[in-house]
């Protein structure tokens, strides 16, 4: 999708600008993995016009492949976003309707082709909402992971502007079960899904009975305004917990910081980290994600290291 | 419409900010007459959100009147500019697939209501090209002002990039009937109502035979690039042709060019003008236009009576 | 007035472009009125030049009614802001020498057909500092808001560029009579009108007994820096108490917030809220106002009851 | 005077921002004066507050000698403009009223004191019109500087906005006498002064007759629209014309080109050159003027003189 | 190299921001094939860091391969640009000294490898410029091209700020044989290499006799401001003369225009195009990119071809 | 220097515009001198071009001397700064390679006469990090500072990205003896020094005996992020430590901070405050800094001390 923004705090009914960005949540975490140095490739459907092929180039500006990029259909995905501050939130507004992907067919994807040689396989919940024919199509790749060997892993972001959280759960429930990874925030788990308890570890423990999921990790924000927020999250592995620590953040562009948590989950999960460096790892991801205007996560390896080993930011580097 | 442009002469593929306007043909039509002291109101339809606030806001911050605009739908219409310059052709994006105003419905409109009391009824060849219902619905318009007393005027605004020139010709030709305005190039008129000849004045005559246009205004453009043009139109009435001064253009921003002429030409016929100072005052207004980043033409009525009556433009006003 | 503000946090010395806003105490609280839904006109002086021109279209594209505003004069009032940060304090400077409104005359306001049922006339104490005929042209307006049976509501704002304590009280005690609401600070109150006691209830006993105010409003800012504060508000009517919620606020632009804070309160009073509510209202209306841009609280209705009802802005609203 | 700019080519009922930078006829002569090299000192009075500091020190960032300016009053001069296009000449907007150099009194200034040295004392035909003081403030001026054997120059400038014609001429024609350079338009001459004839000569011969002025120069600008022009001038001294080229420019900004050129010719007279050599090279200062943002020539003495010598400016520096 | 310009016409002195875009001869000739659907290559030293790393993704965003880019060394090369108007001509300020290409070592690069495959290597005269190494790796490029039956292009580009024309020759002259393409201005083939004669057919004569270049492209540029100019070329293949039409542009920013004719050369010879084609594709390509801001020709095959085939940029593309 | 920023947080990897802003440790302390009134002559070397030229001029706008920097070299040294956010650290990437003063010779400079006159002499420990020449072109100036009479004061300012700890203090050893103020941090004296303890006093102990600092001066910052930071000093005279107040701060941009705490202490201590004072000016100046955009400290005497005295940024200042 292409990210209109509107710069500073300035609201949609003010601005006279739109900052160009791109992002979405599967590209967000593709990015992520590939600014860390993963090899990640985004697929999705994008329109024939010079709107598709910049979106195409940004991700490749980013060292995301886009080979498997179908092109077709009347339109590219938009968003607006207006940055709140202090009390006021922020406003994301879709307009997605008639997008090239929302247009999509299931046989647009060859998902065995494409899957091929995948180690992973990641999908998030907005997917399936943008049209009748995704859920299908999502279903269909998850079946070509599975044959393929390729793991799978689901991010649940929820977006009540897009469907209700009934209908979320109805078509998501079934998609999702024997998952290799799930990321799903604690209020999501019981709007979408009903599950109850309130904790993290209620959440994670009922994912893993009653959906299959492997290894779940749940991002928590607290006590936040739209300027600050704390942040922390935990993953749940073979029945046990591992948090990272909370970090207290002055927000720059909250928006991508969790697909940019599961991206640095699936980066540091690939690359066979002990759970606790994992989830160290990913949440300084995610904390840096903050700090970023855009949805993508422009940080290096060497900065989500330092990160989580403890660096607050106070140094120039100089 | 909302309409975002790229900034200077950047590309789609580099520009990093697009600048917000808005307009359209039937919009910047109204703005130009308001802008000269007349009265008008927008009719159309716009999705309840903050991106249709903010263009009613822009038309009433125009003077436009905007109580007969109705709101649903789901997205706003969009679209994208990019200047062109030298050789380069601006172009530009529609993003309209699902707007409001392609959603709309028959009964969205009482017409009768609506235009109680309104001098003219002005419609563009862009509107029915939006959906199936829209040339019903302008139909129905047309009807109700024939009924109501009011003029009707036509601006062709044949777009190939929403339909082409056959589907254009299909639809508008029935439509298009007993005028009291009709605006159309001698290119238009060819290809999208197949009349025969090469000068302004053949295509007038045709138009006024077959099509029952009681005047007909003929914008001519010549020697163009994106940055420089001739410019010049004439008016056919009661079988006289009335030509205006040419002007030679340095072009800020031409669209709404031919959307401020029109306007002009309403609003120096409702009040009264002879042939000559219509056509005078029209062109004066088109040429103005041209300087004006967006679609509206922010100009003052002196200052088209002042470019009217041969102000070139070179002394600063101080 | 126009308002000129450096970009960012950018000073007076440094700045290479200004940022064109329009604001004033009054024109403040009429905007947040009409962005509420209210209904408020705007009474000034405006000069006739494109700058005035502006100054009308940009108060009538927030549904101010602008037709009560009389147009003559030299110039259009301006003001210079350059926002501070942390324990640099923002700047206002003042151009308002020989403005429109400064020079105008008694004779300039029909007082009687302008407040032709309206239910409240409001005024703010910054008027009468602006010129010699100004305290007896709002003289005339109290005067026949009484005679016309429209309700008083005054705002102190004094301003210590514009004049000392000691010619304000001087001014402004004799006007200050038989108000149906009073917003005052408590500090205000004490040098201006030689109130005693430090509390905002002292002063509201104090405004009630000695200026025969019916409601008194105290907004109150506590350990703030020119980026976070502290921020609440009492009412007093009847005797009684009501105190908001004390907000904790990162501040995008805090001027004009007292002035939502008042439109907010007459709005509330106008649609016969209670006074807790009123004050909760109110106050959220002020909290939000710091968050935007500019002098105008471009908040709507529904979003000021939803931090009055407890939101605190870390959610992004997608 | 500070200078606002609307960005591009908006206009000023739809520019967000304004550029700041700062001008003045006397103030841009003495800028070009100390961009090629020479020594000048600009006398004015400012006000004491930020935007009169800020005025100072970007005269001395250009390298004008700042001390000589006296300090108090209101408020800074300001103007206002918008940049015009093709057929839509350039607005300037004065906002004067009450400035500090307005409100000047006679006893501000030292003359004796301030003009001790000085080679060249320079005024324009504008700072009369700014207030009832000025006139003589700028005559003590003029009689200190001939009793100090300081050389005087007089650049017309009329602007019908300050005054009119008949105003103009009434007072500045007892000023303008015994000059050793008149710098004045054919058409200025002809409506301030009531001189005949349409040629520069004509107007030359009467400056020198009539009033005294050794040397006389005009400046002629033809065929222009707000965008292109052709410009040239001649000078006249003991009997004999010299002319520049004619230089066809596409501008940027001519704004205070007129000045580049007043403040070119004292520079080259001041070095002694030849009356041919002084043409040349200040109507190469005043072509290059138009080419760039802001009212100051930032120009080299080297640039200067490659214009002069025939340079075209398509080729690439690099 | 990381570019920065001034925006739109300031001047060094004056600009507070620089635009930062990307390019360099080769690179921008590498970027005009990729943008054409050709495969390219960019070949270079970059130094590690965030602005090396930048450059690389600039490069991929645009599909140039740049796997062959090898990193190290102690800074980006940077060039400022300050884009002329008019009579006043564009400044190109390099600041290369000890970049990472210019420090680079002749066995940085094992050209064997690197050209394995490529139908084309292509240098241009700037970068022998660059340090004492760069002509002897220039020299193992071209023979390792000779060796592996790639076909070579030389383009001159003398650029007098980096060495004089004596010393270019003296490198180049050597270097410069046995060609498969030779684009070289006249003047630049007088001065650098002291061929006689005045016309592009001396030009070529006397490069396809002295110095074995099979083809030989010589584009022209006449009649030049910094805005505007006549623009063509020619190419000389066999002994026979083809040009192209010549174009009259109005200049956005002509820098990297060579390059494009270049690239767009290079591109046309390999698809097996004629000759008249060839030179007509390749100075459309170059036109066009006098239109596009930044050294990339950021136009697509169809762009060029539409332009090619006669189109002029005067209708908007809608 | 000048120095290159990323607008708001933008990454060095997505920026695609520079402000451009000029500075340099000892220029910014020369410019805090000239913004509190007293008299500074910055000495440097700077290229011939018109980098150079801004830079020159960017120091007389605020009132530095300039008469004392030499011309001369290859370039002008830049950095490029990226503004950190929370967690994020702010990025310095120097690009001083060649550059003018780099290239300096010890012949450049005629420190007697350089210093004549001169009350203090000041330099910092960035200047002999910057090539082989300086230490010994430093050290001359000291040697002529004391021959002089100026005291000299030092600022350690160690810079990892020059050079490391073992080297500054092998050069600098040798080089600080003797001084009049000696400014450094805690963890600098550590690592460079190999000073012994944790606390500002065991550090100022050891560098006034093993150094001879009469006077030394130690910033402390703590508990910092990329955006908000404790910050306090202390100085040491005669045995004694006096400290200041501790400011939290919330950042806008904290480069130059430093060297805006010396300037200001050099300018409280050559007025001649008494130790108290002195750091409690120096504080306040330092804290200001943290709120201005850029390396210079754009505050003025009043403004420090209104701050100084406990003023805290909350009101509006109006």
């Amino acid at each position: 999708m292409m990210r209109l923004s509107t710069p500073g705090h300035a609201r949609f009914s003010q601005a006279n600008q739109f900052e160009v960005t791109f992002g979405g949540a599967e590209a967000n975490a593709a990015v992520m993995i590939a600014q860390l140095g993963g090899d990640a490739s985004f697929v999705t459907r994008l329109p024939n016009n010079p709107l598709g092929d910049r979106t195409v180039r940004e991700l490749a500006a980013r060292s995301v492949r886009t080979d498997h990029i179908v092109r077709g259909g009347d339109r590219l995905g938009l968003y607006f976003v207006e940055q709140g501050a202090s009390q006021r939130p922020s406003q994301v507004l879709y307009d997605r309707t008639q997008s090239a992907i929302a247009q999509a067919q299931e046989n647009d994807f060859d998902w065995t082709q494409i899957l091929a040689g995948a180690a992973w396989f990641h999908w998030s919940g907005i997917t399936p909402a943008l049209s009748n024919h995704l859920p299908g199509i999502v279903a269909n790749a998850c079946a070509a992971a599975r044959a393929n060997g390729s793991k799978i892993s689901f991010d649940m972001n929820f977006r009540a502007k897009l469907w209700n959280a009934a209908a979320a759960g109805k078509i998501l429930a079934p998609m999702v079960r024997d998952l290799d990874l799930c990321v799903c925030g604690v209020e999501e788990a019981r709007s979408v899904f009903h599950l109850n308890g309130g904790s993290p570890s209620d959440m994670a423990r009922q994912l893993r009975d009653q959906f299959g999921a492997r290894c779940v990790a749940i991002p928590q924000r607290e006590a936040a305004t739209a300027g600050r927020t704390l942040w922390c999250a935990a993953l749940f592995v073979d029945g046990s917990e591992y948090r990272s620590r909370t970090y207290e953040l002055e927000i720059v562009d909250r928006i991508g910081a969790g697909d940019a948590f599961t991206g640095a989950l699936l980066f540091a999960m690939r690359r066979g980290s002990a759970p606790q460096e994992i989830i160290d790892f990913a949440a300084a991801a995610a904390a840096l994600k903050h700090t970023i205007p855009g949805d993508f996560a422009l940080v290096t390896l060497s900065e989500v290291e330092a990160t989580a080993a403890g660096g607050k930011g106070g140094r120039v580097q100089r």
